[in-house]
């Protein structure tokens, strides 16, 4: 397949910033895959990118290096100093193609964080910049293909997004300056219209509006999100089932997070916290409808780090009212969790781009807390969608057959 | 469907006395179905045995009555007293269907349980008096079929069991009195001469051998085990999965079992303990083939009573060689979880039975550990099973199709 | 000893009615004292009231009786419905000695509770008809010593208590109707100037003002709490010690609790919220001078009735900068934990009221979150303090001592 | 105070090799003294040897050397790559110090792991190099104390000890070359004959015997041990006594412990396991005499390498006879966790024997499971007795008091 590039709007963070080493400490050999979704079957009968030619870039609003970001992970055990010093001269060289991003609507935490930041009187300049930052990239690497990955923290949700809800509605809004659309529908609309596909990794806005939904049906973009399942939700998608297929009436679902790193710093406010919350819960209320109690907390705890631990109470009812329950703590590196599905998500991108399969990516439900155009939370279920579409896709092009 | 009894090997114990209750309780309205997957969808789709009509009798080796082991084991919570003194009556007329059961190979755990014990010179006429058992019932309540489904406590394994792999084999070695034959051989033989669909809830080992598969295949009997799959190893083949499909390396899978009821005592029995072990400990080999380390513990905890708890230890590596980890807790009611899985069975067996579906029965799969004739042990796959069955049968029974 | 009145301040709560019920179950024969720490030594070496001649009575604002409390908690598992039908009949008698309170100052979430209130236009009209509550109850069952203890739903905190700070600007503050003033502290006040003393089983303000010290000190009478160390907050204090003793650095100490009763509810509410966990986290300040990370959680989840689960993690660097931890989960019943505790310290303090040790109570400081008096949370320093009061008054009360 | 050898029977296991890169990256100020008992108050206003000045030097089993072990470790994480290479040279000065030692009884499990062994024909021979290599380690450093410390793998437990009880029974069996004797004991003798104070780390019988006691107390030796309480056994002898105050009866205190290091490698071994399990045991029984259940499991796990998992399930009633349960995790490095309380002890005991306090030593049963001759093994009380003893010796050394 052709050259990819990786535009990770949020560079400089951690999850960014761990994608970018591991994909170099792959290309140097030393890495391997482990937790790449497509380094398994199904997903290797498919034409997939290579990793060792993609080609990365971003924005970010903070004025550091990924070789800094890298090293203060590296503290922190992963990657480990060897691997970073291993790849440091990638990440130099990728540094040239980080530019500086918006903190439109993203809350003051986030803007709390920010050294430098993309900003102009009209929000049509700012999406006229990012368009810029776009095209510049994919021409002077020469790139076949340019997939937009919002990995930024999370912004505020949009009240009444409804008013988005054609892509007519938008336009007109970003025209009047509607200094309520959120970054990451600027940066979102701005990939759509120079056509590239765009995977929103976050429970922030994005793509989600209707009017960007239009959008890339009619281009026939790939449109992908939102908020990656890496971890609690991902055994939420994976226990609830569980419990619904042997009839176990769940009462009492109560998970508490804590984690360490700039996304919990963020997250200790309430208006960035209110999204993640939210598609962190309903993951639960389609597969259990009668649950009695659901909440999930977030805490920041310092001196995690990058680390999460998530412990979950789940008290369910079983034969005969016998009340019972599971207990679970999982714990793991955010980044080391969330970065290889970043560039599972490029590559099966890339590859529904190359076939033509624009619009809204059912097979890719399996990725996400709140997939967009799946209803279904159930993991198993999400990931017989992608089994289906290696199914449909394999052997493509090694054949010879036609692509787009 | 017609009138189905339920002849319950190990009828004192706690599981068949709790499907009994249960069963009865619902009956007279002062239970729900909570746990019974049967209950819910898909299978509410099938044309299954009401509960109501069930009749039930057994074998035990102890000397006690369904409302002694129903009162000591509504002294830890399940069920409630109120619920026993409602059934205590249908107990009681219940006893009567009660006979002495064999203990043969069933090792020195289980006969110090024993207060009287079916026995003989010979084999064959131990398997004579079982049938005359299972006639009798039959007769006695005018019963168009019974299931006869194996709850006793878990027997040592069987030394070489090739030597009965084929019906032949099996049925010369009864006749040449061999006592490595076990009980719950013997019950299965017994059942399935006499044309009763066979169900091993337990890892003994029943009419897993060569030759009794041979004989449910010609007389085209469901013949359906083993080990039911209530706790522990659901999460195991649940959780197992996940960490496949997003190509998480596990490297280290320890779980611990703690147990205080009669089942717990007899697993304190090496010899008693090893068919459990292997059942619990195969489920991750199949799906984590790289699997690590790999153990499971059982120890008897008396003052646990009739609960259990699961503590798992799960290690793996992620991407860029992060080590993470997963530990649950499961707290259940042994007794709770396992009874409404035989009321389910006995119910989708009648049914099998009732189309004609004879053999082995892999949409049952999702309901063991050792699902004879399905390799898979992942539970969504399992569950998948079971829906293309319904799918298959939905809507016979009211239609007027033509039954067996 | 002679006969002692216990005076409950939210008597038909949870925690007040298992005290009252375990009090006569333990009277009746149907129960044992396991959980009073009274029951065992060292305190079995002192001259204490007996259980059974305790006479019951206080105030509530809800309109209910303790039979109901008892039979709503029974469905939860504690105390069982035979205890409960066995004491039925004191607990309708001791309803006649259940007065209504008042809830100035509790905030919305007591409020809304709240069934009918005492109030006035006069805060002092307040007090003096709990003085003349606390008089007729007195009066009619002729007791020699009434105990006043606080087990109401936790009140928001006053605003600059110290200009409370003597018991002259104190009574100046009653006089001038000062709306401030919250009902535990009225409570409080009218028991001292009755001549009774006082303990405070909750986080609330109750005799910690420094005027009601003050009143207390020059009345010498005993003035206890606060809030009762039953659970959480009592392995902190156990555990924090362990990592000091070893030089252990705790970086992060994150508790989250879960529970569901009307203590859950009302802690819904941030006012109320803020009291319980300052004097939940302030245990480890104290022994962890340079503890990083400290929070505690306290979430409402209906399911889990009476029963409470704290869920902490501990992270602390050892040797080598090397990062380890610790997690644990504690289950129990909120009022089983409680309630004996209730029984104890009203033994323990009208002890201390014979033998004329009036004012703070440091001996009792293992009770309690906050203990007034003692800045060290070591529970085994703490439980040392009681273990030296005994050593001083053993003896004293069977040999002709001469007492107040 | 003077110059202190070291001698580490089992030098190039982990504990010893972390004590060693510990000490000596302390001395080089890239490490600090976190986790040491002796770093802190009350012990930091006592006389103590400096760890800089100390020389270390022992046996081992295995051809290896301090600096591979080291490395080894450094892939588990601690202790990291850096701290290890600061260290190097000094490690492989230390080397010279390291001599063959003997592997007598210490098991089949043991003996694996030696490369080559000190033996004879006769065990006093063995003693006879063991006293040499004791004597030229001192003379060639020129070493006021040496402090032997036993921290070799675990042997199996001697059958029948009570016939090594005086120092004569012993003796003789030296001389009459009775192959029971295992080399913890041999070690233990060669140090007290030669004037050297002995700890004992671990549950191997060393100077346990009746006749090394002896030996002991006669020379006015300090005397230590056994099996140091770096874990589980921590949290037991801390927890146990809460519930014990609090008279929460304890009814099943199930333990399950998970590592792969060699430790758990020899302790896969049964007989070698038993003498490990018998101290961690029985500290819960003397605390809690009523227990009904104590069970402890210790599995051998490789992929978590020198990490050790706990986890213990705690079930109490409480009043009204309410079933509770706390549940513990505790994860830690097995030799970060060991490794800074061999220094303590080697500071202590060079302590004790500088103000001649020869014999038992009670003022470090917290260091011990099996304190040898203090049978309260409650932490807080334990810790009580360091306490009294620096009370007792503080401000010694630096006022021109005279010592031994």
């Amino acid at each position: 397949m052709e050259r990819t590039g990786v535009w990770l709007v949020g560079a400089y963070g951690n999850v960014a910033t761990t994608a970018i080493v591991g994909a170099r400490a792959i290309a140097h050999d030393v890495a391997n895959t482990t937790g790449m979704v497509t380094a398994r079957p199904p997903c290797t009968r498919l034409d997939l990118p290579d990793l060792r030619d993609m080609v990365f870039g971003g924005h970010d609003v903070r004025d550091t290096s990924l070789l800094e970001t890298a090293r203060r992970l590296s503290a922190g055990g992963v990657p480990t100093a060897d691997v970073v010093e291993t790849v440091a001269d990638d990440l130099a060289e990728i540094d040239e193609n980080v530019r500086v991003g918006t903190a439109v609507n993203c809350g003051r935490a986030v803007t709390d964080l920010a050294d430098e930041t993309l900003d102009a009187p009209d929000v049509g300049d700012v999406v006229g910049q990012i368009r810029d930052d776009y095209r510049s990239f994919a021409d002077e690497h020469d790139l076949d293909r340019v997939v937009v990955v919002n990995v930024a923290s999370t912004e505020p949700g949009v009240a009444d997004p409804d008013r988005y809800d054609t892509l007519d509605a938008f336009e007109r809004a970003v025209e009047a300056n509607d200094r309520d659309l959120p970054a990451s529908s600027l940066y979102a609309y701005a990939a759509l219209v120079e056509g590239h596909p765009y995977v929103n990794f976050t429970p922030s806005t994005g793509a989600a509006l209707g009017g960007l939904r239009e959008l890339a049906e009619r281009e026939n973009l790939p449109n992908v999100g939102r908020d990656a399942k890496t971890g609690e939700t991902l055994l939420k998608s994976t226990l609830a089932p569980m419990f619904a297929a042997r009839n176990l009436r769940v009462r009492s679902w109560e998970g508490h997070n804590i984690l360490g790193n700039d996304d919990g710093l963020v997250l200790e406010n309430d208006a960035n916290k209110a999204g993640k919350l939210a598609s962190k819960g309903d993951v639960l209320e389609g597969i259990l409808p009668d649950i009695e109690h659901n909440r999930v907390r977030i805490d920041y705890a310092p001196p995690l780090g990058d680390w999460k631990t998530a412990w979950d109470d789940i008290r369910f009812d079983g034969f005969l009212d016998t009340r019972m329950k599971l207990q679970f703590t999982w714990e793991g590196s955010d980044s080391a969790l969330a970065a290889p599905l970043v560039l599972d998500l490029v590559r099966l991108v890339a590859h529904a781009d190359e076939y033509d399969e624009g619009g809204l990516q059912p097979q890719l439900a399996s990725f996400f807390k709140a997939p967009l155009g799946v209803d279904d939370h159930d993991f198993a279920h999400q990931f017989d969608l992608l089994e289906r579409y290696v199914d449909r896709h394999a052997g493509e092009g090694d054949d010879g057959r036609v692509r787009r």
